[in-house]
């Protein structure tokens, strides 16, 4: 099967009518009026963002969903995605349609469209970039910068999964015995979240409506709130013990509690810190539910940056951000 | 240095005012009233696109060009771009700086600017992917289809002298004898040909007006002339002696004449190949020639594909395209 069959195939089905069937040099969007463009590129390499064994379809769904998520994050709705794929020495065409099947699950729940890419080889591991366009009404994107001093900051679902999911799933490929903490933990539901990110899309009408500045967290989330509170020139006051965890990052907590530096600085959340102005909390709070999407205040942008914990003592975090270069 | 550093001091002094810095996690783009996007995405991987031995700059500045030149076959004017870089293992600082050097050159000449990218690290080799937006006016794309009989058929500029300079560049890289057609032949600007792309931005404007159809020679002229002949449900009759090629090409094919194919089939041409109805082919000409751009007439689109030699006889080319997968 030659590069034209194989696109045909498998990849102008996902295919929206501004891809032209993917059967042009280029894809032709017609922007919608009065808005503006917000486009993202993340690049995912087997071995460093996920696992060489992951199942095809989660890594595909993954690839898009890291880019839906800074959508989200900037308050922008989904026009379309170009993917980039380098497959490496061995591939299959069943690896192909099941890495086009999660590609269309998840672009079908983000409700996106593929435009365009390119398929190459490569001597090395599997390799992804996607690049995604969204829309905001002009002048609507959020910034990560833009907080200002007593912002409430905001966080949706719930931190710490996908990297405590990340430990598991590596002691499950490499055969390892399971971390001690894991005996009474849900481990399903943790792996789920490091394999499938859940990208907030429909937090973004109430950003735009009401937050001052946002980032998705990817790289962990003391990390990227530091980068965001630096954007916006201040600090994060944090209340730790406010900080959403799932029931099973909170058994996994509950049974080794140095985990607390895993869980907040560990990446791959993909959810949303963002920053709102107290005048606006009881609205975002209300247009976060009407979306479906649980928030939770963590504390508020300060002068000077605080972590702390339950017994009201301060908590350093000396490691402050995943980092893949 | 970690990853924003990078960022601040290599890329974002190639980004203009929509990139925001580099210091945001999305680009903000006002798209240009009344018109429509055009957007491409094209992967290069060393060992496979470019060898791992290129100068960097060079690396750089043809991941931009073919994304360009796929702009400039659409009749777009480039709006930005993204680029997606993987670093192998070894990677240095003086690598970045070169490779930005050469991105800038490039981006300069194209009058694009960078909006936005990734950069992660491989275990593979360099893996550089760019996805690069343009603008027409609105319904003013011109199309791989729409070529109707009788239209004249167009290419610009050379053929052939990138796939020639390709089998010079690596007898040089493999410290082989060069090949025996090379005795009297230019090698260097064969050689510059492959590394440097030249896309014909310039001929975008006569394309809109004029062109009823077009697309870049990325995977050699035959291939890629029978693939917009298909999409347009014709086929060509080309007279061979009318595709225009270069003094070194000449040189290299009186030498060797076996050398026809390679010249017309290997690929990383990045000329334009155009249909242009009879009643413009006049205009065509004048608009090319104001913008600068050499445009030699091949042939017309025809009900069935005949390449016909100077003694009058058909020619038949085997193998049909260049193709990496």
């Amino acid at each position: 099967m030659n590069e034209p069959e194989l696109i045909a195939r498998y990849f102008a089905p996902l295919a929206g009518p501004e891809g032209l069937g993917l059967a042009d040099d280029a894809a032709l969007l017609t922007p919608p009026p009065g808005c503006d463009l917000v486009l993202t590129t993340d690049a995912l390499v087997a071995g460093i963002h996920f696992f060489a064994d992951d199942p095809p379809g989660a890594v595909a769904a993954k690839a898009l969903g890291v880019n839906l998520s800074d959508l989200a994050a900037k308050g922008a709705e989904p026009l379309g995605f170009l993917l980039s794929l380098a497959l490496p020495p061995g591939w299959t065409e069943r690896f192909l349609a099941d890495f086009c099947a999660g590609l269309d699950g998840a672009a079908q729940e983000g409700r996106i469209k593929l435009l365009g890419g390119d398929t190459v080889t490569t001597s090395g591991p599997l390799t992804l970039s996607i690049t995604a366009l969204g829309a905001v009404p002009h002048g609507g994107m959020v910034r990560r910068r833009g907080a200002r001093l007593r912002d409430c900051l905001y966080v949706s679902g719930t931190i710490g999964d996908a990297a405590l999911g990340l430990a598991l799933r590596r002691a499950e490929l490499e055969r390892e015995q399971p971390p001690l903490w894991a005996a009474d933990v849900d481990a399903t539901e943790l792996i789920d979240r490091y394999l499938r990110p859940r990208p907030r899309l429909a937090l973004a009408p109430a950003l735009r409506a009401c937050a001052s500045a946002a980032m998705d967290v990817s790289d962990g989330l003391i990390g990227d709130l530091r980068a965001m509170m630096k954007a916006s020139g201040a600090s994060a006051h944090v209340d730790l013990w406010e900080i959403p965890l799932s029931a099973p990052a909170r058994a996994a907590l509950a049974a080794d509690p140095a985990l607390l530096d895993l869980a907040l600085t560990g990446g791959d959340d993909y959810e949303i810190i963002c920053a709102v102005p107290p005048a606006q909390a009881e609205r975002f709070e209300a247009l976060a539910q009407v979306a479906g999407v649980a928030v939770a205040r963590i504390g508020e942008v300060a002068a000077r940056e605080v972590f702390r914990g339950a017994d009201g003592s301060a908590r350093r975090f000396e490691r402050d951000r995943f980092s893949h270069v």
